[in-house]
């Protein structure tokens, strides 16, 4: 069966994250399309220092991408909304299906475009246009389409986010941090539509569309920025139990959808609160399901890219074979993977142990001797006194937090541990996981 | 056009919530398939009391939905095993698809469920089966699928959660909370799939699969349950700086893939550790996107009806129209709602205001008379003693936390607050946000 063929307008961070992204999983792209997806024809004024595309077919006029014949979809990952608008509209009016990370184009020109797309019968994704590699397009539009969705919230621009937790983290003034976040990139030489709330309002009218089967009407929606907040509105919110958040909410009244966006105060317990720096998360309440969250990254080259090529997997999917579903086990079933199960034994995990010894000189040593020569490092040791009703009953605990070892080593440690005299019960053990989130 | 015609197996609190759900919200359901969808037979030992299921017609026999002809789905929804296998492959046999909530089904017989699916091209949606309401099936499967998944971890048993953040919050032994959970109807009268992990073990076998690519391998999962921590680990933990989590893990390693279900310590600080109470969370990370994290209720008839007809939804749609892809905004196309966009003027909300004042007698008194002439109600005042390297200049900040009221009520407050004498400054406004979550 031919390959589908991908054509990139706009070779950007997020345009060459995605061609890197199809470029690296190719393999498991086909193992889930049942189809080769390759990238053809790439679109982009000049290729920037560092970009390899190989031999791909590479025009300076990102309308030459557009009206190849060849392609099957079309990636507008160019920005703006004049030659983007002009592009997706000629993209539709060739037959081909596209994907955008454009928020502001959906967010301004979407009913336009939806429509043109209904009459070609092409789709127009776009996954990447709202919390980066969140897949919050999805998970309301289908996996909460069960639900009347009574309102939702999120945090939805990470630069804002990150200005705010810097600001109460470390006690700075707005314009320090704004100046870090635009050394950093998270923020655009003109920030405004970050700091105003304006690229948030985009996002917010998106979801509120889907959320609640409305068309996009982002003149409507209210924003207001995080300029004027200070140092000491973050400290007199903590005082009451708050934390200021820049918050897209969207809620059905009786007397209409509100559409919002503007610096919040949200109890510093829910989980919402507990999102910093440059992450973004977004709660959703139907009236099934109650409240979810979904959380990961808002921006960046490779998770605006996850969610670009999960688009392309979806219309890639449909061009392929449009009778048949995703498969059951998220890939083609005579290419699902036979690698191996680790056995616990080869799993390798930092541990606590809660040791119960006699209390008396030497116990600790011998314990420590026990894991030194099973080359267990350990990390931290609380040694408590005796407790409990019965003094007489000089029994200890000893608790250990060790660095990572194998289960196997591990078992055996123990196993040795709870053969010391000194040692009266089975040793209680936990395992640790470490996350990088 | 017909409509579709839904069979439902079982009519338990998962078969009723979603027959609830799917009454309830018909007219979102048909706006989104673009065809209506209908409750047409119903198998179930014999209705409960308070059962309303109007002229449905009702069989006490569930195979005898299985072999209606007029049925299009076929809801799985009685659980267990043995007569649920032997349903589900009749079902499949007789060309219908299949929606099931079952994942001791799935992750014990679904390499066989989904083989036969597979060869009478009929789909077998299973979302429900893991974290209730929460599309973490939807989100890895086609959300995620342009990365290579590196590992999951998650809170996947409502029941376990719940007796350890009692555990931890109240300081109660397990067996005490155990008691208390099985009262309130969330462990079972024999609570050992929920306690000892393999309710877990079954669902992040299923997890697992879809992440890597890998066959369904329940056997194969390490699994150790939480009846053993005592009230002691829970506070070591917190002294050094962890919480015990019973988390479900997977992980891709150079050797093979981790599978394994225990109680875990992760960093106070993390998401994950912040999950109370009967919710699920599970974080994903990919090699594009980073972590990502989905959280909501993992069990109850509503959330898991949500993802029951999350499911129908996807598969009506398939036998609706398998050309066209799901609607752009949610809903078909024509049928996008124009109801109101609520003006800012109209919203209600709480407010926290900062107002700088002239320190003198009475000037508190001048603005909470203007609240009170307002009908504005206050829930807590901050009262500060000047501040700054400016002595002379003798200003103060009063911080008001007010209750709810119309946006447009508020404005009219501000301006008249602003207009006192003794008030220097703009008031800076800012919203609060109650989240019921």
């Amino acid at each position: 069966m031919s390959s589908i063929k991908i054509g990139i307008c706009g070779l950007g961070t997020v345009g060459y994250g995605s061609y890197t992204v199809l470029k690296n999983n190719s393999l498991e792209l086909a193992r889930r399309v049942g189809r080769e997806v390759v990238v053809s024809h790439i679109g982009t004024r000049q290729l920037r220092s560092g970009q390899d595309i190989g031999n791909t077919r590479l025009s300076s006029d990102v309308f030459a991408v557009v009206n190849d014949p060849e392609v099957d979809i079309v990636l507008e990952l160019m920005g703006g909304t004049d030659v983007a608008k002009k592009l997706v509209l000629q993209a539709i009016a060739n037959g081909k299906h596209v994907v955008t990370a454009n928020k502001a184009l959906i967010a301004v020109h979407g009913n336009e475009i939806f429509a043109a797309a209904a009459a070609k019968k092409v789709m127009v994704a776009y996954e990447a246009s709202v919390a980066g590699g969140i897949p919050i397009i999805k998970a309301i539009r289908e996996g909460l389409a069960g639900n009347s969705i009574q309102w939702l919230a999120g945090i939805i621009n990470g630069t804002g986010n990150f200005i705010l937790t810097e600001m109460r983290e470390k006690h700075r003034a707005f314009a320090d941090v704004l100046k870090e976040a635009q050394a950093l990139g998270y923020a655009e030489a003109d920030p405004t539509f970050d700091i105003e709330g304006i690229d948030a309002a985009h996002k917010l009218t998106i979801l509120a569309s889907i959320a609640f089967g409305i068309p996009l009407q982002f003149e409507k929606t209210y924003t207001e920025g995080i300029s004027r907040l200070t140092q000491e509105d973050i400290h007199y919110a903590d005082e009451l139990g708050y934390r200021i958040k820049h918050l897209g909410i969207s809620r059905k009244t009786p007397n209409g959808i509100e559409l919002r966006v503007h610096p919040t105060l949200i109890d510093e317990e829910s989980l919402l609160a507990n999102v910093n720096g440059v992450m973004n998360a977004v709660m959703v309440n139907g009236d099934a399901v109650g409240s979810t969250l979904y959380y990961g990254a808002g921006a960046g080259a490779a998770p605006t890219a996850s969610a670009v090529v999960a688009d392309i997997i979806d219309v890639a999917r449909m061009i392929s074979s449009p009778e048949s579903s995703v498969p059951a086990l998220a890939f083609q079933d005579d290419s699902l993977s036979d690698v191996a199960i680790l056995p616990m034994d080869d799993v390798v995990s930092a541990y606590y142990l809660r040791i119960t010894a006699v209390d008396r000189a030497g116990v600790l040593a011998d314990i420590t001797e026990v894991l030194g020569e099973c080359q267990i490092n350990i990390e931290a040791i609380i040694q408590k006194e005796p407790r409990g009703a019965d003094a007489a009953n000089q029994q200890v605990p000893v608790i250990i937090l060790t660095r990572e070892i194998r289960e196997a080593v591990m078992n055996d440690a123990i196993k040795r541990i709870e053969n010391l005299d000194a040692v009266a019960e089975k040793v209680m053990r936990i395992r640790v996981f470490k996350i990088a989130d």
